[in-house]
């Protein structure tokens, strides 16, 4: 049962046609009746399949590579290695990542490509190849980054933390430090500080489809990619600047995708097939098995926080401090930025310092993961919240909306908010019938927190095409997710007051729709559908003209209104959208709607949970019992997509929160790399998940849209923390709060 | 060898950088290397295989159709016939036309589809159905079409020649009189007057690549095509119409294709493969074979012509008459309209009379084939106008010069001229080499001929988008079959200033770009190009506020020479295309130039042929022994593709001059329909054809494009009959002048 907020704050009166309703989502029947063309599906004539071979170790000196037994097999066609890529260059570590040359720096690192014509010649030719390895010692957290005397996974690695112009060789690849006022005298105005630590472990996006990709190099020199990605352009960008070439020598074409959460931007298979579609002259597929994809695409990273604040008795935060190292993996490229961003974003701080190291370990690199940073930093920074409340005796939402970031806060980071809806958010949740509902038996336990995520905006094309029975094609670039085909062709429809349905939304390859930024960040209902409420106005605008035209009349003098063009002077003088663009054909050109969007305004978002919960003191085992998320969306143009992500969200937190981990050997190596022992929650590991939709317009949206798909991943190990101190009395300072790490905990309380 | 005319009239004095240069197609390299997909490579999954029973009867009353044991062969998955299709309505022509039900009008008329697990299980399931015919007498030419009391194909059609309001159960479907002046005024002028008559056989556009569909009737109501086609929308549209459904329902995604010349715009097959997809929710694929191909898709017509024209003593035509009947086949939609336009275009006439019929006869229904319409009209006209110039004692060319239609110039059905170029073709044809040069041995001549084809312009729409490293793609709608990727694209990067090989050009679906009508009447480079050209003008201002806003200078101060971006005032600022463009992503939004157009102002286009051959007077066989080629192009985009195509239209000129016919027997069943009986002119049929390129600029475009593809089809008939005539001494009435023909006129001029 889902249930509806009504928010207090609205963007207008204006009462919309089609923004707020739930119409069927255009791409439905062919998903439901597997018409419907995923990355696998892609068998063009002469394919030829490939395999990668992986390092088998965390940490090593690649010795000699011999491929000569593979390349003599029969099925074989071709082999590449990092030799087949450009040497030197600005983009030497891309390869590398791609494609190891000199070091392994984490078990799956790939070392060579086979394509053959079958998977299983394939397969057979790995085992041909023959690799000499120097092994080295492995790092697999980030405080033995951080450690003296840790080994060093880049040699040439230096980062500004050990002093500008430093020649130290370090592990340290990123490195933040946000201060505002002075937090010592934060903490001297406080009057009681908490301060604790906190270890959580890399988990994964665990999307239901694998990594896919299928490469033809063409005779013309053009790399043409057909592959399920959330980053069209960003995997095209990647492939070229891999292969050495110009960017739009790569024409990639999204396929459907099974699932993304941020993992799915890099371009891990697209270069190697690519070489050895180049050698064979025909178009190579390679399609990660789970094991590849847990183990050598990139999970969010595992972090090590420190969090320190402080607040008056009166229940006044006066300071708040914090130390987040993530884990970066085995290249650069960590999520401590967003970390650091969001750790401390929902109050109102005076006196701040957040410092943020990403560090290499051996471990495949980390990628984003809905929120990136935001969940750790959260589960950290909200625990510590909560114990302030309950030290001090106030009840935890009104603490949190005593110190609430508001319009004009200013982060400890530097930006000041716009509109933003942490209040509304948390007088929703204390107004919930679910906050002050009953709660009983034995162990268990209410917890609340809450999280907060900026959200992107940036560039979006969209073309709208009119065809003469006055129905539209909505050509666009961004990968649907989570049915933004509709949401952005109903901001459209809004506009030009026709149905949704007489849209036909398509995603079309980069060659073919100006430049759109990836799926990601939450953008695409926002900007994406920015472009498509621009393009329509463009549609609008000459569709008037042509009105006007035909009734030889001044366009100033026609409006548009649901649906129907008219003269604002003669009422004779009307006619419907459907009956305009019939005639088109006979009347000029035929009418195009064009906009590209640079979209800034991206509205940021806050999420809350109630989560109550038992915990099994035997066992260890933590039950959810009812959950109930309450999201500011801004405005949420398909509540029924918007529910949805919120409950994927609270789903996906809540097996962060409990069982999700790399459980890592001391070798480094991943000892869960499938879906039977890397535990995420299915359906009857939850209760239905309660939604509760909170619309603080986002003044930067013609609609007032802000994101939506991220923050709801970012409270719930917050919350259930919390609920879990309220259910056993243990604060938990691990991720996950997996039944042994909960009798760790028990037994340590008691002494054990 | 091919040689290139200095054009008397040129456009400016403007030297391009683009228009003009040979580059290498961008097809080119899928195309040679069998990468490119033309219509039968589609293969989507769970595609079944479908066949078409067609009436072996050119004319009977359908008794009854019998498909249970069809249905009930094992391979078979759905069997289709017209009870499928919507039965009443504006559109029951088409259906009866795309399938029979109540009477077959013609051999190869369908009448049931199967759609089975292979082409050989609907192939054994088409020789199942049982069909019950009561014959009826057929008409096979248009005399035969017009005489009292022939056999009446549609009962219900009336004609107007019959009166208004008539009651006359008529063949007659489409009538046409243009008159100007004065005709029998004309006629006493004149000193001379010679009337002749003349039959052309039907002869078919021969396209190397035969119809093919392929069809998936979705869940979501929407019908997919892909396909060999001219016409993505004429077919989108056509099969919507026969379907009874919105034409925005089906989307057609045009393939490569194999030649058209006319004949690929009718949606033959996908009607039928859409029922049988929907019966089986799977995709659905029709080839047909070369023998379907020739017996049931729309040839070109057949014709009787009679022309009657005067001339004083001093070589000025007075008067000319002509009625023309060209049979329609089967159904309404015959090429007379044309024909009539064309028949006296070269010429400047005081006094004329055009009386036209388009009639039905038992063939297929009649259709486009290069300048339809025209070549039958010209191989009379031209004929008996050379036999005035003869008679009167003029030089062939020196006679049409002094006759020649020129700007100012009022057609007989109307319209005056623009700027055309009918002098200049005749004066490069007076000063070629060839035509003074010797021409020795026995029964041997040298002919001359002129021709006039209108040429279209209609709506076209093309976007641009501008990649970050400064390539453009160029998505536009006009299927390419004759290099016009690159036609396209060179009149964009002109406007640009960068190479052509910075362009992708691609070729989309009908949802995917803006309205765009077929790729015929010779109109792609003219209005497809014209639309690519105010694209590239949209980038142009948008690059150039770009770099106004980058240099903080108003963007009237900056222009865009050579592809440089430059400040007019101060010579510091400047930028290539490629450096702007990659600045665009950090400065706004993404660049996409959008124009649409419904091009008016298509230059029509003159062509004139120069013609040596030799008869074998025992044989009848016709040897040409040189052949040249003058067209006015208005501006030859690329020399090589107007080369090409003024080639290719001259070896299909004297395929129909010499060879093709379709051969029927009593009975209306075509006796030769393969390419073994089919005579076509292969390779070691014809000499090099030499063209000459004449340019004199259309008004109406900003390069000067007229059309290309079509005219020259027109003036060889014509030319060789002349030198045949100057070689043996006999006039040739009919097409086509083959052995027999020949043979027979020798005997009949010799007392026979």
């Amino acid at each position: 049962m889902t249930t509806t907020y009504e928010p207090n704050v609205v963007l207008s009166e204006v009462e919309y046609t089609t923004i707020g309703k739930r119409p069927i989502r255009h791409d439905g029947a062919d998903k439901v009746t597997g018409v419907a063309k995923y990355g696998a599906d892609q068998y063009p004539t002469g394919l030829l399949f490939g395999k990668i071979l992986r390092s088998p170790h965390a940490h090593a000196i690649i010795k000699s590579i011999d491929t000569s037994k593979a390349e003599a097999h029969p099925g074989v066609r071709a082999v590449t290695t990092a030799a087949d890529f450009p040497q030197d260059g600005e983009h030497e570590d891309l390869r590398e990542s791609l494609m190891a040359s000199k070091k392994v720096l984490y078990k799956g690192h790939p070392i060579a490509g086979v394509a053959a014509n079958t998977v299983h010649d394939a397969e057979e030719a790995l085992a041909l190849i023959e690799v000499e390895y120097e092994l080295l010692p492995t790092i697999m957290t980030a405080p033995d980054a951080l450690a003296d005397g840790a080994p060093i996974l880049h040699e040439k690695n230096r980062s500004e933390y050990h002093g500008d112009d430093n020649d130290t060789p370090t592990n340290i690849e990123e490195y933040i430090h946000h201060v505002k006022g002075d937090v010592e005298e934060g903490f001297a105005q406080a009057d009681l500080i908490i301060e604790r630590t906190f270890d959580t472990a890399t988990v994964h996006q665990g999307y239901i489809e694998p990594q896919n990709t299928t490469v033809h190099w063409k005779n013309d020199g053009r790399v043409h990619i057909w592959c399920s990605t959330q980053g069209p352009v960003e995997v095209r960008d990647g492939t070229a600047n891999a292969l050495g070439i110009s960017e739009s020598q790569v024409v990639l074409t999204p396929q459907e995708i099974g699932g993304g959460f941020g993992g799915k931007f890099e371009p891990y298979g697209a270069p190697l097939a690519a070489y050895l579609s180049q050698k064979t002259n025909r178009p190579v597929k390679i399609i990660m098995t789970r094991t590849e994809d847990l183990e050598a695409t990139g999970p969010t990273p595992g972090s090590h926080i420190v969090i320190k604040m402080g607040a008056t008795k009166e229940g006044k935060l006066t300071a708040a401090k914090a130390m987040l190292a993530y884990e970066s993996g085995a290249y650069a490229g960590s999520m401590i930025g967003p970390g650091c961003m969001c750790v401390f974003a929902p109050y109102e701080l005076e006196h701040g310092d957040i410092e943020g190291f990403g560090v290499f370990v051996n471990k495949p690199s980390t990628n984003a993961y809905r929120a990136p940073g935001a969940t750790n930093a959260e589960f950290a920074a909200e625990t510590v919240v909560d114990e302030l409340a309950e030290k001090i005796g106030i009840d935890p939402l009104e603490f949190r909306l005593m110190n609430a970031a508001k319009e004009g806060t200013r982060r400890i980071d530097g930006p000041v908010f716009p509109a933003i809806g942490l209040v509304e958010v948390i007088d929703a949740m204390k107004s919930h019938p679910h906050y002050d509902a009953p709660l009983e038996g034995a162990n268990t336990g209410r917890g609340v927190a809450v999280g907060w995520w900026i959200n992107g905006g940036g560039p979006s094309s969209v073309n709208i095409n009119v065809h003469s029975d006055g129905t539209c094609s909505l050509v666009e670039g961004s990968p649907d997710i989570g049915g933004t085909r509709t949401s952005i062709a109903m901001q459209a429809a809004e506009v030009l007051g026709i149905p949704v349905e007489d849209f036909h939304p398509m995603v079309v390859s980069t060659d073919e729709i100006g430049f759109t930024a990836g799926t990601g960040g939450s953008r695409v209902t926002f900007a994406t559908g920015l472009a498509a409420h621009d393009a329509a106005q463009d549609v609008k605008r000459q569709m008037i003209d042509r009105a006007a035209l035909i009734w030889d009349v001044e366009p100033d003098s026609v409006e548009l209104v649901d649906g129907v063009f008219q003269s604002k002077v003669d009422s004779e003088l009307s006619m419907s959208f459907k009956e305009l663009a019939g005639q088109i054909g006979g009347t000029g050109n035929p009418i195009v709607g064009r906009a590209t969007v640079d979209a800034a305004g991206a509205g940021s978002a806050y999420c809350g949970n109630i989560v109550d919960l038992e915990v099994d003191p035997e066992t260890g085992k933590v039950s959810i019992l009812r959950f109930t998320t309450v999201q500011d969306v801004g405005k949420a143009v398909h509540p029924s997509y918007v529910e949805g992500q919120m409950q994927g969200g609270s789903a996906q937190g809540i097996g962060w929160a409990l069982n999700e981990e790399y459980f890592m050997t001391g070798e480094g190596r991943m000892a869960n790399s499938t879906f039977l022992d890397y535990r995420m929650p299915v359906a009857n590991d939850l209760p239905m998940i309660d939604t509760v939709v909170v619309e603080v317009a986002n003044p930067g949206h013609p609609f007032g849209v802000r994101g939506v798909g991220e923050v709801n991943i970012v409270p719930p190990p917050a919350a259930i923390a919390n609920a879990i101190y309220k259910a056993v009395g243990i604060r938990m300072e691990k991720l996950p709060m997996n039944p042994v790490n909960i009798m760790q905990s028990l037994w340590s309380q008691n002494g054990g």
